[in-house]
């Protein structure tokens, strides 16, 4: 790949066609990212459908028969098989190839992937911050990371021209680009999105075990906030286990400062401290109004759910 | 009011033009359910506003005018206030009206307004589970109410009448009604709503606390799950403390609940117990797919944010 024509890319690979995968294909296709695109995913059946869906002009049995010869390597995996993947493609990987990574957690992702990194190949990992409660080679789409934040989280040794290209790469798919330490990252996403997503499960979790109130109850009332939950609740569960078994240091450090924080407003309610809620309510308002202003989330109300009718 | 032509009614009276009142006069509007609309809001900034926007052909400067002659009567104010409303406007209230409120507790709404309603007013306490993250005159509309829920939990001795016409009215602005008794109904919104507002609050309260962390990247890499939790915690702070301080047995009560099982899920981190994880995240996902299939919320990936671009 020469250094001042970065992209389009000749071949690139996805290793891993579910949510992400697809959706880098769809959003690389969108901007002539690509000359050629090959993947593989463990499924038979996902492979077959990613050639149907025109995801991939090649899906071939093996990882490593789909990086052969590629010059950008994506690792879409759920998580914790990268370091499974990796065994199987190091020896496969071209010399001067570009790889990559879309983890939800950084220093665990690092610890499976670098070790294994042939030397000559350029590894940068990395974190596209989006996704929806879908799975599948069929959830994907090229509006996926418009707008969204892909965080590269560089090592001390990683090539420059390689994050450069990457950065262009992202840009390209319509997504803003940001570097950051690897351990920043876990603890930032612990708290935006982890923390968040384990509290969902739980509640969810937790109003299906209530035995004074049937399951049907709780679907057909849930319009009072409870339905919004369900929607993280209802993210792939292989995913989230790697998270939570990856990340485990960061959630428990921001999951130990949520209960404290749950613990105050317990305390308030119970003993009806009416002016320590108010206080507390009005201040969260400030937090919404910055993420609607910085172009992260819709103003519409309810996410325009009515406005769509 | 002819009991075999309930609707329309002469006169609605809407005390509280906020978020639930003008989406009420939207919605009544859009049906033909009244031939007259009177409102009153405490605040005289917001009475001139539902004037100008057509919410109500009057807006007297005392709640008690507003109620003086309607036949259905709405206390639509923040809850905590049903009490010094109906000392006001008990002596206005026309024999034969029925009166209503919205209130999103019952026990205690009811505790406030029975023992003040004037004989041969016919008192049918309720709670529409609609709501948006907005607040004031200019955020209701016609469709707030359609295919939601409304609730109704008539008293012992509430007229059987009065409980048709209203459940008419709720079913001509769109909602489905079911009646359930106020206990009950507390419980079930303690699940559905007051506790996963109050988890919503505290956790974009404690992201806003992390001294490693700045809100400006809260803000910027919200899109991994947190954004949707600062949609709730945007709620009106007036009617949610009024909301902790009234349904607070219920809430105490699902809330240990939930601590509970938030432990037991904290654990399993701790102890890197994958397979107890991946359990319960697939339980929940069975539970987000009956509140699509019951039409209670968008299939649509990420509530549709993508597909409206």
């Amino acid at each position: 790949m020469a250094a001042d024509a970065p992209l389009p890319v000749r071949r690139l690979a996805l290793i891993g066609l579910g949510h992400i995968g697809s959706s880098i294909s769809h959003a690389a296709r969108r901007a002539g990212l690509a000359t050629a695109i090959a993947g593989h995913d463990a499924s038979p059946a996902v492979r077959a459908r990613a050639l149907a869906l025109g995801l991939v002009q090649e899906a071939p049995a093996t990882a490593a028969e789909a990086v052969a010869g590629a010059d950008l390597v994506f690792l879409c995996t759920p998580p914790g098989a990268f370091g499974a993947v990796m065994r199987e493609i190091a020896p496969a990987l071209a010399p001067g190839a570009i790889l990559t990574d879309v983890g939800s957690f950084k220093t665990a992702a690092i610890e499976a992937i670098a070790p294994l990194v042939p030397p000559g190949v350029r590894f940068v990992p990395g974190h596209p911050i989006a996704g929806t409660e879908h799975s599948g080679p069929d959830s994907g789409f090229a509006e996926l990371f418009d707008g969204r934040w892909a965080l590269l989280t560089p090592l001390p040794d990683s090539d420059a021209s390689a994050v450069e290209t990457l950065t262009a790469f992202w840009r390209a798919c319509g997504a803003n680009v940001a570097t950051m330490a690897p351990e920043r990252h876990d603890l930032v996403l612990a708290v935006t999105s982890h923390v968040p997503h384990l509290i969902a499960y739980c509640i969810v979790g937790t109003a299906d075990d209530l035995e004074a109130i049937t399951r049907q109850e709780v679907i057909k009332y849930s319009a009072g906030g409870f339905r919004d939950f369900t929607r993280i609740a209802a993210s792939d569960p292989d995913m989230w286990r790697d998270i939570f078994l990856n990340n485990r240091d960061a959630v428990l450090e921001v999951l130990g400062r949520f209960t404290e924080d749950l613990f105050m407003l317990q305390r308030s309610v119970r003993a009806g401290d009416g002016e320590a809620l108010h206080a507390f309510f009005t201040r969260t308002r400030a937090i919404r109004r910055g993420i609607v202003a910085a172009g992260q989330d819709s103003p519409e109300a309810d996410f325009g759910r009515h406005a769509r009718k």
